[in-house]
Parts: C-alpha cells; sequence; structure tokens
C-alpha cells in the first residue's frame, strides 16, 4: 500500500477536479451496469456513455495535472487520492439504483454537462477548449438517451412511471450543488477558465422542463439543503467505491497488474 | 424466473452461437476490468475492446435468431439460455486472471477472429458477411493492443515476463478446441457460411510466433486435450459467469430493470 496523493489547493486545479471527477465518478456508476443490463443493445449504449465520460475524464485530470505543476498525473489523481480530495458533487457517487434511476441522474447529468462543456468550449486554457469540444458532441448523445428513456418510462407503464417517479424523488435533493457557486468558481469565471456554475441552472432548467412534460411526470419539489462533495465531503457510498475502484493501483502501484 | 430458452439444433445457427458466444463471453470477461484498470488509458483501450466484442456478438446471435426461424431474438439468446446450450470455446470462459493473463487471452482470441472475419467477409450469408466487414477492422486494432502488450511484459521486467510466461503456459491447453472441426463447421464449410476453424490454424500460429518471438517467449508446448465449450460441456467457471450476466434478465424478463 502506498500513501495517498493530494491534488494541491490551486482554484483552477479544483475547478478542473470538480467536473473531472464528476465524470469518473458517474462513468463508474454507470459502468456497474457493464455486464449486468438486461438488453444488448443498452448494455452497448450504457457501455459507450461511460466510456465517454471516462475519456472525459481522463483529460481534464491529466490538464489538471499540468497545471498542478506535474505534481501529479492522471492516474495518480484518478486512482490514488483519499476520499476527501474527490471533488465531484455527491449526485454522481450515489449507487447505481434501478434502471430508472440510472437514466434520470444521466439525463440530469447530461443537461447540466451539456452548457457546462459547451461554454468551456470558449476557455481562456486552449487545452480544456479542445477537451469541451469533443465532449460536447459525445454529451449531446447521452442526453437524447437518457431523454428517450426517461419518457418511454415516466410515459409508460403504471410500474415504469412509479419507478421513475421515485428515482427524481430520489434525486432531486442532490441538484443544488450542481448549480452551487463559490470562490473556486468565482475564480475559474473571473480568470475565464469556465463558467460559475450557478449560471448554467437556466439551461438546465429549460431542458429538464421539456423532457419532464413530455415524459407527463412532475418536477420534484425544490428542497433547500446543498450537498458538498464539491469540497470533499462525501456520503457514506463515496468511500465503498473509491476501495473498488483503487484496489488495483493501491495493491500494484505504478503498475500494470 | 422464467424457464431457460433453447437455440434449437441447427448446423448453422450452431455455428454462428459458437462465434458469438465467443465474443459474448470474453467481451463479458474483459469488461469485469472497467472500473478496476490501474492505469485509465488501458481501462478506456479495454472497455473499448469489451463493447466492440459484445456489438459483434449481438449481431451475430441477432443473426442466429432470425435463422432459427425468429423463435429467439438476440437478448433471449444473450441472457436465457442455459449453460449447456452456450457455445463459446472454454478458454473465453476463464476467469480474467492478472493483467499477463488477459492481454495473452486477448491476443490468443484476436489472432483467432482475425482470421475467422476475414473469411466470413466472403460467407454465403449477405448479413454475416456484413458482420464481418465491420468486425475485421475492429478486431485488427484488438489484435494490435493485445500484442504490445504482451511485447511489453514479455520482453518487460522479470517480473512481467514470468507472469505472461504463466498466463501463456495457462491458457496453451485451451487453444486446440479453437482450430476443432466436427460436422457443424463442415456444413459452415460446405454451404459457404464460413471457414472450419481448422484452416485457421496456419493464420494463427503465424501471428502468434511473430509476438511469441518479438516478446522474446518460448512458445509453450502443444497438448492433447481437446476441450468442449463448442458443444456446450463447459468449465466450473461458466456457471458462477452466467449466474452475474443473467440475474436481471431473469428477475425482470423481458424488461429493461
Amino acid at each position: 500500500m502506498n500513501a495517498s496523493v493530494q491534488p494541491g489547493q490551486r482554484a483552477d486545479v479544483q475547478y478542473l477536479l470538480r467536473i473531472g471527477d464528476a465524470c469518473l465518478v458517474l462513468s463508474h456508476r454507470i459502468s456497474e451496469w457493464i455486464g449486468h443490463a438486461p438488453i444488448l443493445e443498452e448494455e452497448l449504449a450504457l457501455g459507450n456513455i461511460a466510456l465517454d465520460l471516462l475519456g472525459q475524464s481522463r483529460a481534464l485530470l491529466t490538464r489538471a495535472g499540468q497545471l498542478n505543476e506535474q505534481l501529479l498525473d492522471e492516474d495518480q489523481l484518478a486512482y490514488l487520492r483519499e476520499e476527501r480530495h474527490y471533488l465531484n458533487p455527491v449526485m454522481m457517487e450515489l449507487p447505481r439504483g434501478d434502471f430508472a434511476f440510472t437514466q434520470a441522474r444521466n439525463l440530469i447529468a447530461a443537461c447540466w454537462l451539456m452548457p457546462m462543456w459547451t461554454r468551456l468550449q470558449a476557455s481562456s486554457d486552449a487545452e480544456v477548449a479542445a477537451i469541451a469540444a469533443k465532449a460536447v458532441k459525445e454529451v449531446r448523445y447521452h442526453q437524447q438517451h437518457a431523454a428517450e428513456w426517461v419518457v418511454r418510462l415516466g410515459d409508460g407503464t403504471d410500474e415504469s412511471a412509479q419507478r421513475m417517479k421515485a428515482a427524481l424523488a430520489q434525486l432531486w435533493p442532490y441538484v443544488n450543488e450542481l448549480f452551487a457557486s463559490d470562490e473556486i468558481d468565482a475564480a475559474a469565471e473571473a480568470s475565464g477558465l469556465g463558467p460559475a456554475w450557478s449560471s448554467l441552472k437556466p439551461d438546465w432548467d429549460a431542458a429538464m422542463d421539456q423532457v419532464l412534460a413530455e415524459a407527463q411526470l412532475a418536477r420534484p419539489k425544490d428542497t433547500p439543503h446543498v450537498y458538498t462533495g464539491v469540497r470533499g465531503v462525501h456520503s457514506e457510498h463515496m468511500g465503498h467505491m473509491l476501495a473498488t475502484m483503487q484496489s488495483l493501483q493501491r495493491s500494484y502501484p505504478g503498475g500494470v497488474w
């Protein structure tokens, strides 16, 4: 076992880690369907979405490592941090749940990442802008795919609608964190690195409301609590997930075994 | 729980299932690395290879279902058969092992699928020929990727070379089955559906010998036993794998939950 690594305190590094970790952790949760999905076509779709997110995460973690003066490479960032140094919003780390939960979370995440990547294409950091230009095309497909399922299930059988309603109700309290701004994203907006997360809300609202209307689903009520995964304070699910994700790298540091 | 399905006894259906099941089961074993690989780049590569194989499997199982007079669709074939109706060679179902084992098996499989798909492009079945035209491009990359790792590990450190030798020694007794011909592939060759597996051996030998030479690895000695996964007689590992793979489909037959 080797020691955990610390990504440092730079605001730009933290800003990129928040987005990169969101993609990394969501990718991991989606990939838990691989080998377990009930339909081959959907297993392929979810697998491709998970790999897209993993690729986006890798690109952002690589860039964060460079900005952090090469103290850490993307693999160390992905696999060797302690829980409190992962900066993903808590929603992404929740267990995969049932199929409705997975598609509802994918929709919420894609409607959030879509305006995120769109604006990151104009980042003052040319590397980030290039990553965003590729990612925005991928996330457009993710959004369409998840929206189709949310509509199909929400406007489907009694059971499917019930499950979709339950999924949205479970996820909604975690939405606030996706649009909470603080000094980290204020600095990113000031430097032109990327948008303040609060500015993404109108686009997200519009995209979600359109899908929910088509799915004949009521929008859940907003709740006051704001989770703090982006500050490294996670749910009880994060530790279990990291234990699985990190087991090989910690057993064979830097190796390929 | 719903009943298991039987794919029937048609020789052409069985021929396609043998190849489709090889891809399906190998895909599943490779996908077990997703979320557990020690390097992000390699996790992406293995994930993409697993999804390519899953896509190839889905295409062949779909075609097998059509030939079988639509008695079963590809999802039923993938998820609802009993163990003895899966027709993959036993090598593909062996547990994922360490990284050396995974890359060694991927190389053996790719060097086998490469001449398989190449010849299937000339299949008398136009659907199969079209599937093969796409697959051959994918498998070329799989072969290159696995060959690079086998060389890097075989011609690497003492430990990596030792692990690669152990992996090849463990896998070699399962090679015979990949080139054993019987009445099923004799019928396929006679009808023009696809090659007799024995005819693939010279290409496989040449490709393997080239990689082994570059990796400074001795070719293991051939063994006499021929495993019989293609006749539905599997190792003790198959049942455990199917239990995992089938759990959702059997809990929610035909559903997406």
